[in-house]
């Protein structure tokens, strides 16, 4: 019998709720001789309050020990904005070497999206997680005053470039299009861009079967206002990334259903699994999120994990869930209720 | 007698077919008593291939001698990524301190978004146009190896960020919702994004009856989608206005429609007016361009210049025209005969 080792944060605000259903629903997709192993972190507002801490050596190394990990989400008011960001969600993708930040853009049957009479949209985003504008790099010089400086760096590699970009080409091998998309800006960003457009052409050598193109970051959010279809596989960098799997999240039916990995391909450190939206503490404590982003997020894990028919079977959960929601509103727990009911029947 | 001295760069492409139409409508609204002197300029990829100029300093020279610049749209595929945007259209922004990047997004009467619903969208965008990650700043090592090393440094000072965000206030003061929002992304940009919310917030003293709020670039583009009838002024950085006005400009009917204005408030320097889309050489002489984005632009140069009820005239004429323009093509001649005859009527 095989055993999932699986480290389980449930963050702040909403974090708690959503990660209860996906645990829920994984524990009923699971083959009955797959035992499931889940240890709880408390990281979060919380715990940076009572001691200052973020995430330790000590975190690190406990959380390394797991298979996988899934998390709701961190963040806070009252926490000044960037300690978690940083501090939490981007070490832990930078300390883990998550390269592959991998996010689907389907509109699931039964979803409307807001594009007037668009009802085919089923591409995925690899956004690239480790480098780019994201390495903190950087700094200030005569802060607070009016004189102030303050620089960002965008650190870009071949070698981090070309494994997320094989990555890419790989999945998009797989899908019956064989469409992959470059997004970037390199008619601006010429040092940056013109490395991503080598390192592009040169791995596409690999895939001849990949049809391949290029789009400016800023054309292509209109594409996806205006054709969402054209799109398979997007690779694209750490930022440009970041941007548009919100829109494709906004595109595809919202927030609520977005979900993510961060991936570390190499199975060096656990991948991440986790939905786009934040903690909404707005809303939170009320069981009025959706967990639906968090259980599709458990998809990916299954899948990554290699439980590609559990995978399958949690979508279909949702797609037929989602087919007969309507407009009545359900709790937090009665979505996760169903959708457990649906993979276990 | 008045006199508007007008630099005109129809450019490749398009371009100069828009700058046609343009130039049409611009004499039509003109009193009879100010005398309109334009002066064409070669730029663009043609002269590049034969000289291997882009904008000289004697170029620069002599545009700076006009009131105002009318650009139609820079660029071609026979040159290189980069070379005439870095070489020509952002050498031009940085040389004359075009620092208030305007870019109007609004739902005109007659035109439906591509959002389901959505009829009431009027927004407008202040790009910061002199920093931020568009300064050329970076390098490469290691070029063309493996081993290569890309960086793309993001310059943001104290001086440039108050004086875009002091134009933005003001400019929300003077709208009847008297609402700015910030879009950045400081969760992650730390160094930029603290100084950008630091000035922000300073400015806005001097504008108590400002309503402000902040948003993270990649939330803004979800309420692009869902809910843009909140936005009155938005003010952001170079990168994330150039990728939220092409969103802006494709929620608002399309790129065909979408205005913007380099402006140097000092007066010290011409500002430049131009359409959002580009040359778009796919379609080139064929007259099938649509020139309202170039005639709106001549809209935001007549009020930059003062004559605020000639702009006014303009936009009322692209208002009736395209509440009138069904589904039927004309040529781009065509639609600059009919808002010409318009404005003049
Ligand atoms: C919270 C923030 C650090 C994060 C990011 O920018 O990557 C989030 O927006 C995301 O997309 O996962
Ligand atoms: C062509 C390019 C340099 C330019 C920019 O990035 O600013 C364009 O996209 C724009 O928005 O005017």
């Amino acid at each position: 019998s095989r055993t999932i080792s699986l480290a389980v944060i449930p963050g702040d605000g909403i974090g708690k709720e959503v990660v209860a259903e996906g645990l829920k629903v994984l524990g009923a997709v699971l083959p009955s001789d797959v035992k499931l192993e889940t240890r709880a972190y408390d990281f979060g507002a919380a715990r940076y309050h009572a001691t200052g801490e973020t995430l330790t050596d000590d975190d690190l190394a406990a959380l390394k020990a797991h298979d996988a990990i899934l998390l709701g989400a961190i963040g806070d008011p009252s926490v000044p904005s960037g300690v978690l960001e940083r501090g939490f969600l981007l070490k832990l993708r930078f300390a883990f070497d998550h390269h592959v930040n991998l996010r689907p853009g389907k509109l699931l049957p039964g979803v409307t999206s807001p594009l007037a009479g668009k009802d085919d949209i089923d591409f995925v985003v690899v956004r690239e997680g480790t480098e780019g504008p994201y390495t903190g790099n950087g700094g200030v010089l005569r802060a607070g005053t009016p004189h102030e400086v303050a620089t960002e760096v965008s650190l870009n590699t071949a070698f981090g470039i070309e494994r997320v970009v094989r990555d890419a080409y790989t999945r998009a091998q797989a899908r019956p299009r064989r469409k992959l998309t470059l997004v970037h800006k390199n008619n601006v960003l010429v040092h940056a861009g013109h490395l991503w457009s080598r390192i592009f052409a040169e791995v596409g050598r690999d895939f001849p079967e990949v049809t391949t193109d290029y789009l400016h970051v800023d054309a292509a959010t209109i594409f996806f206002v205006t054709q969402p279809e054209r799109f398979d596989v997007i690779v694209t960098d750490n930022l440009f990334g970041d941007i548009i799997t919100d829109l494709a999240a906004a595109i595809t039916g919202g927030i609520g259903l977005a979900a993510s990995g961060n991936i570390n391909p190499s199975g060096d450190f656990p991948s991440m699994f986790e939905p786009v939206h934040g903690s909404a503490p707005d809303i939170a404590g009320q069981g009025k999120a959706d967990p639906t982003a968090t259980v599709l997020s458990v998809a990916l894990l299954l899948q990554h994990l290699g439980y590609d028919q559990e995978a399958a079977r949690v979508e279909a959960a949702v797609a037929a869930d989602l087919a007969e929601r309507g407009t009545g509103t359900r709790s937090t727990s009665a979505v996760g209720d169903a959708l457990a009911a649906r993979v276990a029947g």
